[in-house]
């Protein structure tokens, strides 16, 4: 993906139903609709003008090259532009806090299996991976679109913001198991970098849980957990 | 990986914690072990030396073509080539049955969450991914030499061969929900590809389920879904 760089101020949803997605949900975020002309007037076509039509934004029909640069192998139709902008957590609201996360594909991953079990606030500590990468957004399957997303410095300013509530750090060295905790609401569920997990000074922090597994592994994969964390706290 | 092929008879492990774990776990598949002429002396290189003339297989410390065509970008100090051989699974234990998986990386991090929740015996359907890829042994982290993986050319196969248990596909058209299921031993989750899922007719089959979950998204990620479910039956 040549095209986009983090530091941009806009990014991209690739693909007809991503952008849709895009255009349905955050209207106040798209800024363009790019649209290959390769695609048919079909149906698809007529849901994509209609919606762009109606925030208004642009609707681009004869930008071959965008198509090229931010979707070399894959034969993507439709490309939604949208501005990046992070939003405030709900303080009422539960909360997945995932610090200093770092694959794209895994972020993704995980806001779609968040807003799968209905948790609509996601923090980020960082230094992280780009959650308005391109590959996030796909990975997300949109998801992103449903979710307020907020970045924070340290832990601590997330802490000093939010902190007010049940935390549960997930560590493979915590005492209380996931299957038999309380769950009180609002809590937050936070979980540590892909390979490193949390630091040990999260164990003095609210709640620690962990995933009973057995030895035969290190650990789960990070969307694994988050998505059993997710699933045993939605029951 | 422009040396690996799925019609060959050995695969490879690697880099130095993957080849350790094929050393210790399946002595029995291992053919041969290369060192990179970059590798150090150090503890490392004995353990490998060590565990590789306890089996014995040959040690090939100058074959740096290897390591070029097996990984291109990494660096990789220790490569275990393994013989690929399919196992039966224990008609005594619990399964996870994957129908046509596809994506290598998906596979090898089921695998690693099999293993990680005590399911040991995995089929697999074909046509589905090379569970013997260098990436989902990569992606498995080594669980693949903990498990029985057995392939079958359909579900009927592998219904006439181990079907006398409490069959469980996991679909969204299921009526019964993960979260009360009776759980029956020994039993068989059943998954379908990443895209499609199963087939409407499994809904026919033993008791179906499904895992609780919001209507912002179509599904949860593939590897996702099967994790939660082994947590929810391993409790």
């Amino acid at each position: 993906m040549a095209k986009y760089r983090k530091e941009d101020l806009t990014s991209f949803a690739l693909g007809t139903t991503l952008t849709i997605e895009l255009l349905k949900k955050r209207p106040d975020l798209a800024r363009r609709l790019y649209i290959s002309p390769a695609q048919r007037k079909d149906e698809t076509y007529e849901k994509l003008v209609h919606l762009a039509r109606a925030i208004p934004i642009p609707v681009i029909e004869n930008n071959v090259k965008i198509f090229k640069e931010l979707s070399e192998k894959e034969n993507v139709m439709a490309i939604g532009e949208f501005e990046k902008k992070e939003a405030k957590l709900d303080s009422k609201e539960n909360h997945v806090v995932l610090v200093h996360p770092s694959n794209q594909g895994n972020i993704g991953t995980i806001l779609r299996a968040c807003a799968g079990f209905s948790i609509l606030n996601v923090a980020m500590i960082k230094p992280c991976g780009d959650v308005f990468d391109p590959k996030t957004v796909r990975s997300s399957m949109g998801a992103l679109f449903n979710l307020n997303v907020q970045l924070f410095s340290s832990f601590e300013d997330y802490q000093n913001e939010y902190g007010n509530r049940t935390l549960h750090p997930f560590m493979l060295q915590a005492k209380d198991s996931l299957v038999d905790c309380q769950k009180n609401e609002p809590y937050s569920l936070i979980f540590g970098n892909e390979a490193r997990g949390l630091d040990p000074e999260f164990l003095s922090i609210g709640k620690p849980l962990i995933i009973p597994q057995s030895g035969l592994i290190d650990s789960l994969n990070l969307d694994n957990a988050v998505s059993i964390a997710l699933y045993e706290f939605n029951k």
